[in-house]
C-alpha cells in the first residue's frame, strides 16, 4: 500500500484482481478506514495537512470512494465510522456500499478519552459535532448505516500501559448502551433496524425461527468495573448504572 | 467566574479590585488559559462550536485579550501556549503580556499522547501546524515568549490510572529538551534568551555574578526510565538518548 500524495488516494493497485474476485463471488470487503498517521514532514507542517488521528480517517475517504468507483458491485463496510464526514462518504456512494457505528463512538468524543485509557480506541472519538452526525445516521432507519460493536476485550494491564492498547470492551453490554442513546432521542422505533435487521440484510443472513430474539426491558443493571480474573476486563461505563437490560426469548 | 454566552469572554468582574491593585502593586498575573470544557449542549453541538480540550485555550484568548484591554500596565503571563492562536494573541498585546513555552510542547502533538498517558498534560499538545508555531516563537528572539517547564511529577501509579494525572515531568532534562529542539533548526544562538534571559527581564529578577552559570554540552545522556522508589517518577521520553548534557559552572 503506497500513498499518491498529489490525489490523496492510497493506491491499493496490487489488490485490484482481488477486488475483482471478491466483487465476483460476492464477497464482502471490510475496511478499517483510516491512512495511518506518520510523523509529519517539515512541508506537511507548513501546509498544515498532516496526518493525525483526528483525521486519519477523512484522509481515507478519497480511496473509499475511488474504490467504490472502480468496483461498483463490491459490497464494502466503512467499519466503525466515527466523523461526520465518513457519514457522508457512505451516503454518497451507491447501495453496495455501508458503515457501521460502535456503541461507544455513540457516547465518546475526543475530551472522553483525553485522561482515560478504557475510552481510548482506534479510530479514536471525535468532536461534538461528529458525534452528533453518528447519532443521525444510526438513527435515521437508513439502512447503509448499522451496529458493528468493534468491542476489543484487553485485559486492564494492556490498558493501564506505557502505550494504551487502543479498544472498548462493550460486548456484554451491547445492546443496553445502544438502548439508551436510542431512547434518548426517542427513536426506539428504529433500534431493530439499526442492531438487528440492516446488518443482517447487507450480509444477505436469512433470518431463522428457531434462533429466538432478545427483548429489551427497562430495568437498572450496574456495570461490573471488572469482567475476569486476576488481570480482568474493564467494560465501558464501568460501574454505571445502566437504564436497560436484555432478556433472550 | 461565569461565561458571558454573547461575547465569548469569561466575566472575572469580581477579581477586577485585586487586578487593579495588583497592577497598582506591580504583581504579575499569571494564568492557566483554558475555558474548562463542560459537556456541551445540544445547542453547542449542532453550532459546532462545543468547547473541548482542543479548543480550551482558543477559547480563553478573548479573555486574555479584554484583560489587557482593561488593564493595560498589569504584568500578564500566558503559561504553556500550547497553540499557534494563543502566540498570535500575546503577539496582539503590548509588551506587558508574555507567553512561556514548555520543554514537551516543543516536541509533542495530539497523536503524542493518545495512547501514551506520560505525554498527556493540560493543554493537551495540539496540532503539528501548533507546533510549527510554538517552535517560530520560541526561537524568534522574540522576549514576550521564553520556556516555563510546568514539569509534573506524578508518581507513575497517578499516570498509570483509571483517569490518567495530567502533566509531563521534565524537569531533570529540560535543559537538555530545549537545547537539542533549537540546535535541530540551527537556533542556538537564541537558546539562552529563551530559557535564562526573557523570563528574568519580565519578572525584573537581577543577575548575580554569584549565581554561577550553567554550559550545555555536546555528550550523549540517556534519560532515567524511572526517578524515585518505589511509585516512581516517568521522565519525558524516558529511556532515549540526549543529544546535549547540562554543566554547572
Amino acid at each position: 500500500m503506497t500513498t499518491n500524495s498529489d490525489s490523496g488516494v492510497l493506491s491499493y493497485e496490487q489488490y485490484y484482481p482481488v477486488f475483482k474476485a471478491m466483487e465476483e463471488h460476492d464477497l464482502i470487503l471490510n475496511l478499517h478506514g483510516e491512512v495511518p498517521p506518520a510523523p509529519p514532514t517539515d512541508q506537511d507542517i507548513a501546509k498544515q495537512n498532516a496526518t493525525t488521528v483526528l483525521t486519519a480517517e477523512k484522509s481515507f475517504l478519497p480511496t473509499l470512494l475511488d474504490l467504490h468507483k472502480r468496483f461498483p458491485k463490491l459490497r464494502i463496510i466503512l467499519e466503525h465510522c466515527t466523523t461526520a464526514a465518513a457519514i457522508d462518504a457512505v451516503l454518497a456512494c451507491g447501495p453496495t456500499v455501508a458503515g457501521t457505528i460502535t456503541a461507544h463512538h455513540l457516547y465518546l468524543t475526543i475530551d472522553s478519552w483525553a485522561g482515560d485509557p478504557f475510552n481510548f480506541c482506534k479510530p479514536v472519538a471525535k468532536f461534538p459535532s461528529d458525534r452528533l452526525a453518528l447519532m443521525s445516521a444510526a438513527t435515521s432507519g437508513n439502512p447503509k448505516f448499522f451496529l458493528g460493536s468493534d468491542s476489543a476485550p484487553h485485559p486492564q494491564s494492556r490498558k493501564l500501559a506505557k502505550k494504551t492498547a487502543a479498544g472498548v470492551f462493550t460486548q456484554p453490554y451491547v445492546m443496553q448502551y445502544v438502548t439508551e442513546v436510542f431512547n434518548r432521542v426517542g427513536r426506539l422505533d428504529r433500534l431493530a433496524g439499526f442492531c438487528a435487521e440492516f446488518g443482517r440484510a447487507f450480509y444477505r443472513v436469512e433470518t431463522s425461527a428457531e434462533e429466538g430474539e432478545i427483548v429489551m426491558i427497562r430495568r437498572v443493571v450496574t456495570v461490573k468495573d471488572v469482567i475476569g480474573e486476576p488481570d480482568g476486563v474493564v467494560p465501558f461505563r464501568a460501574g454505571e448504572r445502566l437504564e436497560w437490560d436484555v432478556i433472550w426469548k
